[in-house]
């Protein structure tokens, strides 16, 4: 395995700890390496589309990092290369590599929660807060595309659409608390609200900031619908709260041997995950698909999914420019036109 | 004390069982009372406005059950006559007569959190998905004037007034789940979001259900400032989290001496108050301003409280209609046209 | 009613404060009062045995807080009194009295755990490590019998014996640590543990604490059997935790229609009670016995259980001092001898 | 690196599943490799005492699973042996390693409680309730000497060691629920209990048990002290929760780049770890100290510590049997008699 980066002293030491083969400080290196077949993105925002549309056109499976590009016009031609490529591709959405959600999603694919009502999530920080934060790609839009919206938001859009269904409508408020950092000026949102209609009829809200107190990494959510409920928090990610009767949670631990990806752990229950876990069974979700049938949906997420959870961003954005509800719409593989769809009012 | 309800039978059992010395069953007898001081009105949200003023005019003291009424206008008429008249009136927004909310207000003026950034609440219930709910006033406009935005989401908003100070734009989504009932037609919203800008800065959402899976009574809300967060949640009444160290939550029970109300209670700290004590307080809150210099507020919610609360109200529901945020507006004291404001767009 | 005390300042502003009609300074006189008929002696332990068999002796109904009196010997001398007089008897075991406590027992009468093998159960307070607390008669043997032993740990007793069964031996151990306070002696124990066998096999830890660091005033036990297991934190009261799905923890709120005592209180589910209303409840069940048929027991505790749990104190007591698992042995009503039987080693 | 086992087929299963270089089906053959400088004894309890004294005395470090030994004698003997060896030897109590337990211990011996009161500690599983559970040599006296005490509770005693100190004598009780199992007869205990004294001055209660409902592996302890509390629960292992003020509960994150392990893991705070990421933290802990000065302790547990625990094991198994407190007495390594001392009453 081969490691890429910019600068060739940290790359080798990088190179040395993590236990990796070699060590490139140009990415075209890998595409001309046929021993490379597969490609890690894990770059800023900004520099997600050439090397993947590049890795594609050679023939190399890729995953890339979320949010997928910094608009949905570059994630959506990542995927259109992609596709065409005929390649193995997927986006990093980590959180569908926890065995609660995988679970919530199979409870909800069971009708267990009735028909859907309400979807609510918020992905909660205060990095832009500390004043030990510089300022770094992550607070320009020309790097990131967005701030709270496209780096933690884009987690709870991909969570809505993979527990609730497609999103139709928002209406979007981001807010610039901290302007200015370390004489950089950011010009992206450190918080993002978001009041969405998806096509079910359910309602949603959103939000993420970097601007919340003292937390330091809360993503949360719950689900309900007309015969129950469900909900997560990122702070005790081996559980699932589930309500089915009046007045009774059931909190589940979901780490029995009969729990999504727990058949690759322990032999007994109750020993909890971790974060870095969910990295595991992402990565061998992705080799199962380069070595298998080549399919990661959908409990993978792939550029399609990528590409869709960027239309959200965009109409939110969208909305907090017009303060008018914005519909979400999607362009297909095979559109040629589509600039218009993102556009239209509800 | 005498009690007044529409059916002779049902006012004397409930007469006896409560312990008043006596009962009617028309509402204009307690004004032509004169041992009758106080006016406790907690009809249907129609029927708020003609008691309470005429008992207003009649120089008795009012207190009306939450909302103060249908529309904002109704509530304005109210408060101009409340404060015309010169008696002390107030709303019933019990959550301020809990000690952890006292405390959570007391924290936010002495400035422990910094700067506000967030706040967010919501009010879940089920009521609306069970059968054995009746068709009653509640799912009717021209008695309730809203569902689940007048009924759950007026503490919603008041606490948001009460905690962080005044909305000036909201947008709202409302939605009808539940279309019919009993053979009755449901023509206001059984749930509504509101995605909430403050006068001050900060982002706001609320969200209030009656189709909310299988949750009876849950109302929590969370503020996020530069400094620290806080969070309520009424099913752990005693209870405030607060958030002021990276990683670390205090949760604090608020039940020592030294808390909001304790003083009348308990020589010794750990024991939880419930529901009802909320009303024992604010009884006790209004009684005092009763004998004492008038002033229910700030902790009091009166009935400027409650008309402001009306118009956020009004403003969700013309958001909902207009996909447009849409400004909120109240009218002062002796402003003589003000119609206008309200329907200003931001 | 009639309040009594020693001080006569004293007894009137409480007399005032809280509505009794009269005060007295002597509860002989409470006994010649052909209007009293129920006699609630809430005075410090030594001051229960001579006024309540005096009442009994007249035949007014008693109630007695906890622990009965300071010895196994005292608080059997009661019980036969009360037997004898015919009167209906109660000991203030308040906590029987939450409706969570309530339905965990029918669901342990239910079986609904199984064959019962652990109950585990500890008060914890921290009032002995405050400088503000003042010698009282709580830390003396004379008046109070034991310390952390009879004053919190006989609630565990209580519900040990409510819940899983009598105990058939323990091993105790009790703890003075603060030996000295505003220039008195203490003579009893701040903190005792008991590892407790019980009759249908179940094996049980019991501690009390006043010297639990800084603590506040938390109950909280668990019972465990072959099928599921349950608990309660009297810090949050209305919960009762029930396990009986391997890694699903259900959170039951007792609060809705059919919960114990809630039909007394409101129509809709989820309002939340408090400490003070288990008094209520307990006032009501004592009344609604007077009135009737005379039962308080099984779900209250009367002079019976009241003993009991005296010899049960009365056999931690003891192992404590011999280092020796101890028998526990109730005398019954109409035994002339007994003495004999709590010493018999196991 | 070679994997030994049993039977040839699973250890070639086993070596290519988790890529060792090699297999061997006779441990001895491990003591004649050079290339192996490290033994890890993780066979049932009978078998470490053989390989792990025969490694030692071939000068190679050994790691050995707990409980170190069947009883305190052969515990002893691995101790002594080791020592001799002047090889590096850790006993494998992996709960060390947990960041919040560390943290614990860090505010201890930092005095953040002041003076102890109480630790009180329980470790529920309910292995031998399950149907599905065969009988393995973990339910027999001559293979794992003893049942929940020496599996689970060995745990405990360890936390106790390393937190509090010193037990000095202990009251315990053993039970057996189900005595027979597949045929087998059940000869340890399925459940213990232990009342201890600490020589600090402290109370300990310790419980572990297989019968305990339907739990699957809660692991948790408290500590009080005069000036503070703290708590920790294996099912929230990034969580520590901590008591300074009357009624405020602090419950830390201990996922920040400033605690202990977290320079190991990721950049910034809030991602949770694992129980498979404590070995990780073990193993990390040996190699350094294999590599570097050899010490293990005091935050490993090195055979010292393995015995000791077992000779806290022994009195609670005499204890069981005597129904009289018991006192702890270890030997030190030049100890020639000892045996006397461990059965000295208190």
């Amino acid at each position: 395995m081969t490691i890429c980066g910019r600068e060739p002293e940290q790359v080798d030491t990088a190179r040395r700890r993590l236990g990796f083969a070699r060590g490139v400080t140009d990415w075209r290196l890998l595409l001309d390496d046929d021993r490379v077949e597969v490609l890690d993105d894990c770059a800023p925002n900004h520099l997600h589309p050439e090397p993947v549309v590049a890795a594609a056109a050679r023939g190399k499976h890729v995953f890339c990092e979320k949010p997928l590009a910094t608009s949905a016009g570059a994630a959506r031609a990542m995927w259109v290369a992609a596709e065409r490529a005929g390649i193995v591709h997927m986006c990093g959405f980590n959180f569908r590599f926890f065995p609660a959600i995988r679970r919530a999603r199979e409870m909800l694919e069971a009708g267990d929660l009735g028909e859907l009502t309400h979807f609510r999530a918020r992905f909660l920080a205060s990095s832009a807060l500390s004043d030990d934060q510089r300022w770094t790609w992550r607070f320009r839009r020309a790097t990131a595309g967005t701030g709270a919206l496209g780096d933690l938001g884009s987690h709870l859009i991909d969570l809505a659409r993979y527990l609730v269904g497609e999103p139709t409508s928002v209406a979007g408020i981001l807010r610039t608390f901290v302007p200015e950092r370390d004489g950089g000026l950011v010009d992206v949102d450190d918080a993002f609200l978001g009041a969405v209609e998806f096509e079910g009829g359910a309602l949603g809200t959103l939000e993420a900031s970097r601007v919340a107190g003292r937390r330091s990494n809360t993503c949360a959510f719950e689900v309900d619908g007309t015969r129950g409920s469900l909900g997560f928090d990122g702070e005790r990610l081996n559980e699932l709260e589930v309500h089915r009767e009046r007045k009774a949670t059931v909190r589940m631990e979901v780490t029995s041997p009969r729990d999504p990806f727990m058949e690759l752990w322990w032999p007994s229950p109750g020993h909890a995950l971790g974060w870095g876990d969910s990295f595991t069974h992402e990565m061998h979700h992705l080799l199962c698909a380069v070595r298998g049938d080549g399919v990661v949906a959908p409990h993978g997420a792939d550029f399609a999914d990528g590409y869709r959870c960027a239309e959200v961003c965009d109409a939110i954005s969208r909305s907090a420019v017009s303060g008018q509800r914005e519909r979400v719409a999607y362009r297909e593989l095979d559109d040629q036109h589509g600039g218009d769809a993102s556009s239209t009012k509800r």
